[in-house]
C-alpha cells in the first residue's frame, strides 16, 4: 500500500504504516471501483447532478403573504448581504496571497484550486453541508440533519422579528465553509494532485466542516459549556489550519525544501499580488467579523473597530520582531503579521477591549513569526505559513478569551483571568481548541488516506513536481511571455 | 473603399462588398470632415464639452421641503448605492481578465481601452443615452426621449413611496451601459486602433444600446409581449457580445491565429490577473443581479444565492468537460465556466429555483468550451472567449426561463416548457434573443462601418500589430523591467 | 550636519543650510539618545505598546438600556460602516498604483511601506490623533484635545437621534489619516529609507493631519471663515502631497531622473496592477466623498454621480491633452487624470452641478498633465506624479467651488465667482488652501529634518539605490522568479 509511491522523499514512508489501519475500508473502496486513473473521478460528479436536477422542478421559495418591511428587517438582510459578498471576495484575497507567495511553476494550480474549491465548496455546502451544521438536532448536541438542500421560504414572523432571510444565512455559512477549504490549499501547496485536493475539498466543506461547527454556532455541546468564538478562529480557521497541516505532513515537504535538515528559501513569484491579496483579505475580515453579528446594530462598528486594531496590532508585531531578528523587515512577514492580528481576533472580536484587541493582534504577529521558524525545524513544509497564520493563531484568538476577554454585549463582565474573570473561561477556550484540533486530525487524517488510497496517491511524480505543477496538472503557463529567471 | 487596407488577411475582403450599402453616408462623412488622421478625432470630445459647459450654470438639484426619510426610502436607495458600486468594479475585472488573456505586448492597449471606455460611457450615458433608454415615449413602445442630461430632483411623492433617487438610478444604468462596452473591448482585442474603437463605444453607449434597452427596461414593446430578462443576459451581454462579434468579423483574425484553417494558441499573458478579474467580476455580479431588483427586499438575497449556484455550476460545467475533451483542467476555462455560468443566470436569476439555477451554470459551462472551438473552427477570432460567454450564454440564460422558469416573485406559476408551462413563454424568449441579435449586427456593423471609412480602417498596420499595441497605439510597454520570452 | 551624506546629488546640499535653524533641537534629540542605527528605532514601539496595555483592562464600551434602534440610526450607521471599508480598499488602490509606476527593483519597498504605514495610522490615531482632531476645544479654533484613546460608549440620544456611533465615526476618521499618509510615500518612493519614512509617518497621522483636519472639520476657524472642503481636497490630499512634497525635495532626485538637466523617462514596470490600482481607487472614493455626507439620505447618491462624472471628466481631459501633445494617449496619464478628476471633485462634491463635476474633473485632468511636466522642469522628482494628483488638483478642486459652486443642500444659493455668487468664497477657498500649505510645509520639515538629523539622513545610500530598495531594505525581490531586462 503505497499511497505516495511516487514521491523523492524518505520522511513520507513513516506515515504509510499506520494507514493499516484503515485497510478495511481501503479494500472496500478498490473493489467497488472499477477504474484507477484520475480523469474518471469527475464523472462522480454526475451523481449529485443527477439529484440536483431533481430540484429544478420544485419551487420551494414563492411570494407569500408578507407583512410590511420593518427598518430592522431590511438593514440586518442588507448588514448580512453585503458582509457575505465581502467575505466571497476573501477569495480573491486567498487567491492571490498563495499564489504569489508560491513559486511560479505553480502559480496556475494555486488560482486553479482556488477558483474551483470555492464552486465546489458553494455546490456541497448547498446539497448537504447547511443541513449538517444548521439542521434540527439528530443527536443532542453532537449531530444535526436536515434532509438535502433547505427551504428558502420566508415567513410572516421572521419578517416581524426583523430576522435573516434563510437564503442569506445559508449564503453567508457557504462562503464561510469555502474560507476553510481556502485555508487547506495553502498547506499543500506546490506538491498536491489537482483532482485529489478537490475531493478532499468535497468531504471537508460536505462534512467535515459543519459537523462540529454545529457543535458551537448550532447550539451544540460546545455552546452549551460555555465556550466563545464569536467568527471562527477555532471553528473556521484552525478547522482548515489542520485539514492542511494533516494533508502536508502526509504528503512531505517539497523537494528541495528541506537540505541536511536545514528549510531553505522558496521565495514567492509575485509579492505584488501577494499584499493585494493580503489587502483584499482584510477588507473581506470586514463581513467575516462584523458579519459574525447575523444583524446590524451598535456593535457591528464595535467589532469593525476591534478587527482594524488587531490587524494593525499583528502588522507591528510581525515587522518588529521580524527586523529584530533577521535585520530588515521582510514583507512576507508584515503580510503574514497582518493576517495572524485578523485570525487571532477572529474569535474574541466582540469579547475583548480595543487596546485588548489591539494587543491580541500584536502578540498573534509576533507569534506567526516564530511559528514558521518552528514548523520548518519541525521538518514541516507549509509553503505559505498557513498553518502558523491560521492554526497557531486561530488557538491564539481562541485561547486569549479567556486571558483578557469580557462579557461586552452581556452585563460587562469580566471573562478572562487576567481581567479578573478566573480560569473557567479559559478553560472552555482550551476545550474547544483541543476538541477542534482532535476532531479535524483524525477525520482528515483519514479522509486523505482513503483519497489517496483509492486514487494511487496524493503527491504528484517526481519529475512534474520539478517542472511545476502548471504544466503537468493543467497543461499551461501562467506568465508564458515572460523569460525565467531560470531558478 | 478599403476599410481594413492595412490588413494582411485576405479574410476581411469579402466583408469590404457589404460597405457599398453604406456608400452614400461615408461619401458624405469624407465630405465635412476636413481632414484624415486619427489625432484630430479628440478634438470632437470639445462638441458636447460645449453642451456639458452649459449644464456648470443650471442648478436642477437643491434642498427642498421633503418628508423624513422612512425605513424602505433608506434601504432602497442604499442597497441600488452598494449594487452600483459593485458594478462599477466590474471594470476592474474586465480589464484584468481581458488582459491577463491576451499577450504582453497588447497589455497596455486593453487596459487603456478599459479604462477610457468606462469614463466615456459614463459620459455619454448621461448626456443622452438615460434619456434614450428611460425617458418619455417618442414612438410607443419602440423609442424613448427626454431631452438631454436628466434631472436629478426628488419629490416628496418620491420619498414616501421609498423610490429611488434619480441619480442613483441614473449610475446604476450608467454602470451597465459601461459593462457593453466593454465586453466589445475583449473581442476586438489585440488588433484594433484605439481612438476607432473609442468613437464606437461612445455610438454604443450613448445610442444602440439604451434604444434597445428601452424595449425591455422602459416597459417597451418587449416588456409588453411577456419577454423576461431580469438582469440583462441579452439587454446588456449579448448586446455587448454581438457588437464585439460585428468588430471581431470586420477586423479579421490576428495574424498567426489562423495557421492552414487550423487555430492556433495565444495564450494569455498573466493568469493571476486574469483570475482575480474573475473573482471580482463574481464579486460585481452581487450588484448586476440583485440590484436588478431595483429596491431591498426578501428577495435580494434570493437572487444573490442563485446567481452563486450558477457561477458554482459554471466552474463546475467547464471543468468537468475542459479535463474530459484536453485531459487537464484549464484554468482559462474554469475562469470561462465561471463568467459563463454567471451571464447564465442573468436573465432568470428571479425567476429559476435554486437547483435550476445551479443547471443553468452548469449547461452554462458546458456550452461555454464547445462554443470557444466552435468560434475556431469558424475561423471567427475571439481573443479572450468573450462572445462565448457572453454572446452564446447570454442567449442560453434569456432561453433558460423558457425551460424552467418560475413566476417566483408573483404567483409561483411555471413559465417554463419543462415544468409544465407550456411553449408561450420560450417563443417569448426567443423573440427577445432574436430582437437584441438583429438590432446589434445591422447598427453596430454600420457603425464599425462608418467609422472605419471615417478613419481610414479600424485595424492597426501589419508592423504594428507584431510589434504589440502597447509600443503602436500608446508608446509604452506594460512590464519594461521584465525580459521578454520571445514568443 | 549632512542630513543625506550618502546622497550622490549635489542639489540636496543646498537644503542643508536650512538645517541650521532646527540645530536646537537637533543637538537635544542626539544628546537623549544613546544610539545611532536604524532597527534600535523599532524599540520606540514598546513605549505606546506599554501605554495601550493599560487599555486592555478598562472595559469603557458594553450593553447599556438602549432604546429600540430607528431606521435612520440603523441606515446612517450601516452606511458609515461600508464606506469606511471602502475607503481601506483605497489603500490596496494606492499599493497597486504606486508599486506599479515604479520600478521592480523597489516594489517591495513600496508595498511594504502600504501595507505597514496604514497599520501605524490606525494605531496612531486611535492613541492620539482622533483626539486632537475631533475632541473639546483647547484653544477655541486651533487646537482641540480629549485625552489618549476615545470613548466607545453609546447613548440613548445618539439612538434616537440617528446619530453616528463614536466607534465608526473614528474608523472613518482614521481610514482618511491613513490615506494623507499613503499620499506622501508616492512622492519619496525609490530612495527614502523604511525606517525613516516609518517614523515621519507616525508624526504626520498623529499629530500633523489632525490639528490642520480639526480647523474645519471640528469646527475650528476654517469652518467659522466660510471654507468649503466636503470630502477633503485640501484637508487630506493637498495635505499628503505637500508633506510628501517636503520629502522629496529634501531627499533630491533619484540617480539618474535628471541628466544635463533634463529629465529622464522612468517607466513604471507593472502598468496592469497600476491600472487595477486605478480603479480600486475610483470605487474606494465612494466611500470617501459620498461616506463624508456622514449620514444616509438622498444626497449621498447625488455625491456618488458628481465623484463619477468628474472621474469620467478627468480620464477624457488628460486623454486628450495628453495625445495632443505627446502624439499617443499614454496610459500613467489615463490612470492619473482618472485620479485628478476624483481629487478635484472632492473638496466640491456636494457643491457643484453634475456638469459642473465634470467640467471641474475634466480641467484637473488637463492640469495633471502640464503640472507633471511642470515638476519635471523644476528639477523635482516625483516618481508617481502624486503631488499632481493630490496636491495641485486638491488646490484645484478646493478653488473651483468658489468658480462654479452652489450651496446645494442648503438654498441653493450661488457661491462661485461664474455663476454669481461674487468674490467671498473663492477668497474663503483661497484661505484654505493658503493656511494647509504653510503648516504642512513648515511642521513637515521639521519632521523630515529632525528624523533625518537623528536617525543619519533619510535616503538611502547611493548604491543601495542603484540596486534597489528591495535587496537593500528588505533583503528580498518582488519577482525572483522572473528575469530583468537589464534596466
Amino acid at each position: 500500500m503505497t499511497i505516495a509511491s511516487n514521491s523523492a522523499s524518505k520522511r513520507r514512508t513513516v506515515s504509510l504504516q499506520e494507514a493499516s489501519l484503515l485497510e478495511g475500508p481501503i479494500l472496500l473502496l478498490r473493489r467497488i471501483r472499477g477504474f484507477h486513473h484520475r480523469r474518471s473521478l469527475m464523472w462522480f460528479a454526475c451523481v449529485p447532478l443527477a439529484l440536483f436536477g431533481l430540484g429544478v422542478f420544485n419551487l420551494s421559495a414563492h411570494a407569500a403573504d408578507l407583512p410590511e418591511l420593518n427598518a430592522a428587517f431590511l438593514a440586518n438582510n442588507l448588514w448580512l448581504l453585503i458582509a457575505t459578498i465581502l467575505v466571497i471576495f476573501m477569495n480573491a484575497g486567498f487567491a492571490m496571497v498563495e499564489a504569489g507567495m508560491c513559486r511560479q511553476k505553480n502559480a496556475v494550480n494555486i488560482l486553479a484550486k482556488n477558483l474551483f474549491v470555492f464552486a465546489l465548496a458553494v455546490t456541497a455546502y448547498w446539497f448537504v453541508g447547511y443541513s449538517l451544521m444548521y439542521g434540527n438536532a439528530v443527536t443532542d448536541g453532537w449531530l444535526y440533519f436536515n434532509g438535502l438542500f433547505f427551504d428558502p421560504a420566508v415567513s410572516p414572523e421572521l419578517i416581524g422579528e426583523g430576522g435573516l432571510v434563510p437564503t442569506i444565512d445559508f449564503l453567508f455559512q457557504a462562503a464561510f465553509a469555502g474560507t476553510a477549504a481556502t485555508i487547506v490549499s495553502g498547506l499543500v501547496a506546490e506538491r498536491v494532485k489537482f483532482g485529489e485536493f478537490v475531493v478532499f475539498s468535497l468531504v471537508l466543506t460536505a462534512v467535515i466542516y459543519p459537523v462540529s461547527g454545529s457543535w458551537q454556532w448550532n447550539g451544540g455541546w460546545l455552546s452549551d459549556l460555555g465556550f466563545i468564538d464569536f467568527a471562527g478562529s477555532s471553528i473556521v480557521h484552525s478547522v482548515g489550519a489542520w485539514a492542511g497541516l494533516v494533508g502536508a505532513m502526509l504528503l512531505g515537504p517539497r523537494i528541495g525544501k528541506f537540505v541536511g535538515g536545514k528549510a531553505q528559501a522558496m521565495p514567492g513569484h509575485n509579492m505584488a499580488i501577494a499584499t493585494l491579496g493580503a489587502l483584499i483579505l482584510w477588507i473581506g475580515w470586514y463581513g467575516f467579523n462584523p458579519g459574525s453579528q447575523l444583524a446590524m446594530d451598535q456593535w457591528v462598528p464595535y467589532v469593525a473597530v476591534t478587527t482594524t486594531l488587531a490587524a494593525a496590532g499583528g502588522a507591528i508585531g510581525a515587522t518588529i520582531v521580524s527586523t529584530v531578528t533577521s535585520g530588515k523587515p521582510d514583507l512576507t512577514m508584515i503580510i503574514n503579521g497582518i493576517l495572524a492580528g485578523l485570525v487571532s481576533i477572529t474569535a474574541g472580536c466582540a469579547n475583548l477591549t480595543m487596546a485588548g484587541a489591539w494587543l491580541a493582534g500584536l502578540v498573534g504577529g509576533v507569534i506567526v513569526v516564530f511559528s514558521v521558524s518552528a514548523l520548518d525545524s519541525l521538518g514541516i513544509d507549509d509553503p505559505v505559513g498557513a498553518f502558523s497564520v491560521h492554526g497557531v493563531c486561530g488557538i491564539w484568538g481562541t485561547l486569549v478569551i479567556g486571558l483578557w476577554g469580557f462579557d461586552i454585549q452581556g452585563d460587562g463582565s469580566a471573562l478572562g483571568l487576567f481581567v479578573g474573570g478566573g480560569f473557567s473561561q479559559l478553560w472552555y477556550q482550551f476545550i474547544g481548541c483541543a476538541a477542534y484540533g482532535i476532531w479535524t486530525v483524525i477525520t482528515c487524517w483519514v479522509a486523505w488516506k482513503l483519497i489517496g488510497s483509492f486514487f494511487g496517491g496524493i503527491r504528484v511524480s517526481e519529475s512534474e513536481e520539478i517542472s511545476g505543477l502548471d504544466i503537468g496538472e493543467h497543461g499551461m503557463e501562467a506568465y508564458p511571455d515572460f523569460a525565467s529567471a531560470g531558478n
